[in-house]
């Protein structure tokens, strides 16, 4: 579950509520393809901006949708008791595992988060992967923490925010990540546009972003670097350079969420207000960047 | 209510649950030293971490314990659905106003943050002050947005995250703000070590950390500048540089929620977990500061 592709869905929203439908839509959909595993509720999944109800609602359909592949759950929260509330609603619905963001709004200092990871890990049955996001969790984990934490116990995957792009770099990193974690504890790459590269170096998983809504280039660009293809790999990401850019631009969920709006697999407006999604003008650029890569509701040929 | 000295009561738990005891305390005692107005549930009042019934009964309490003076309602939350039912929730409780934050998890535009002021001062019936708070927001206004925001109904104050600290500079940035708001709309300053230079450069307001826990200080300063003796204000503040050096290199939260601790007037590990407030050595120094300062439960002579 912590190796391959591992898939992240948006939680789409219809006039502010869950649409339960397109979402259940959207797991079948990467069941469907073959992915190794689902993240529901991850940041592309809007976790932060649902209630407990409806985040205990989309685990079920999750692991109901996804019909027997692994389905990790996001589990972050400000306040620790929340994040237990959230582990428990995890476990009865099914999940095979967490991922767990240090989510701040006064700023956390290490040891804070080695208390959460204590705190949380002590009342786990199922493995947990860590989710390192400064982007949205304004938290930096040093290599220190990485280790201390992955001492835990059930603590299975560290989902690392990037690799340096320089492809020697990028591969020393991840070698470097292996000499201070367990054997056990994978390594997984996040920022889609540092898959190829992460992947090619030796991280066992892509925590995957746009493998959530396209998943038949995000197992081409998988399955390629696993097997030892770079080349190939990186020819993948390089066709996908178009949706790298609008990422970079506009961040990954807004674009995201209207490439599937574009496609019709969710509603207009599906992202939590206040985040109003993309303006006119850079809609009708996701819409040419999905013409020109032929990522219609079938994804097309990779 | 937004102007002169706004003090931001703690929320202090006990064993993860609010303390409704030490909560009612800490009002009874601000009213008592005669603040002009009341903040609960802001930043210090840690309203992000409560859940929406906890929030509903600190307001409450707040009203409660007042006795008269107008009470702010913290009303942020990532979502603008649960922003708009925490307006509803202050305003049943009796707040004379709200504190509203663009508190955000996925980075936020100028245009999603004038949208959720927009969809919020729609439903308001009591006016709003502004929550600049780039530290824990992960949000920065910009003088233009200021302007807009200003424009709509109910709007009140702007909270400002600080002057420059050069008196001159100060002034000009205080005077420009004063040519882009309207004239009902109240400047408060925020960041406690900028209090004096801020009110003396003419801000309207101090919404003030300290003054939550140790009124006694915060209202001889404000008093003094208000009243023109800007020496005054300037040397309580410099009386005070040992908490402002304390706030820097902990965070004003942590501090205070130390201070309060220290004196006996919330219960110890006040903060919500994964805060875990300042450690042995560092409450030492707090210790040391308030008894330098003779900030005991009195608050000393100011």
């Amino acid at each position: 579950m912590f190796t391959g592709l591992n898939a992240f869905p948006l939680t789409p929203l219809d006039e502010d509520r869950i649409d339960e439908h397109a979402f259940a839509g959207l797991v079948e959909r990467l069941a469907t393809a073959g992915v190794d595993a689902i993240t529901a509720l991850g940041s592309t999944g809007s976790y932060a901006y649902l209630t407990r109800d409806e985040r205990a609602r989309v685990a079920r359909l999750a692991v109901e949708g996804a019909g027997g592949v692994p389905v990790v759950v996001g589990v972050g929260a400000l306040r620790t008791a929340h994040v237990l509330e959230l582990v428990e609603d995890a476990q009865s619905a099914g999940a095979s595992g967490v991922l767990l963001a240090p989510v701040s709004y006064q700023a956390l200092t290490p040891d804070d988060v080695h208390g959460l990871f204590e705190d949380v890990t002590r009342e786990l049955s199922v493995p947990l992967a860590v989710y390192d996001n400064p982007g949205t969790t304004h938290f930096a984990f040093t290599d220190d923490l990485y280790q201390a934490i992955a001492a835990l116990p059930h603590v299975a995957s560290i989902k690392i925010p990037g690799v340096p792009g320089e492809p020697d770099a990028a591969a020393r990193r991840v070698a470097h990540l292996r000499t201070i974690l367990p054997a056990h504890v994978t390594i997984g790459v996040s920022g889609d546009a540092f898959a190829a590269t992460g992947l090619n170096a030796g991280c066992d998983a892509w925590y995957s972003v746009i493998g959530g809504t396209l998943p038949a280039p995000a197992l081409a660009l998988t399955r390629a670097a696993r097997s030892g293809d770079a080349a190939r790999a990186r020819e993948v990401s390089a066709r996908l350079q178009p949706l790298w850019e609008l990422f970079g631009a506009h961040g990954s969920l807004r674009v995201t969420a209207a490439i599937a709006e574009h496609l019709g697999l969710v509603a207009p407006h599906s992202l939590p207000l206040p985040i109003r999604g993309l303006g006119e003008g850079d809609r009708a650029d996701v819409a040419r960047a999905c013409e020109l890569l032929d990522l219609g509701a079938g994804n097309g040929q990779w």
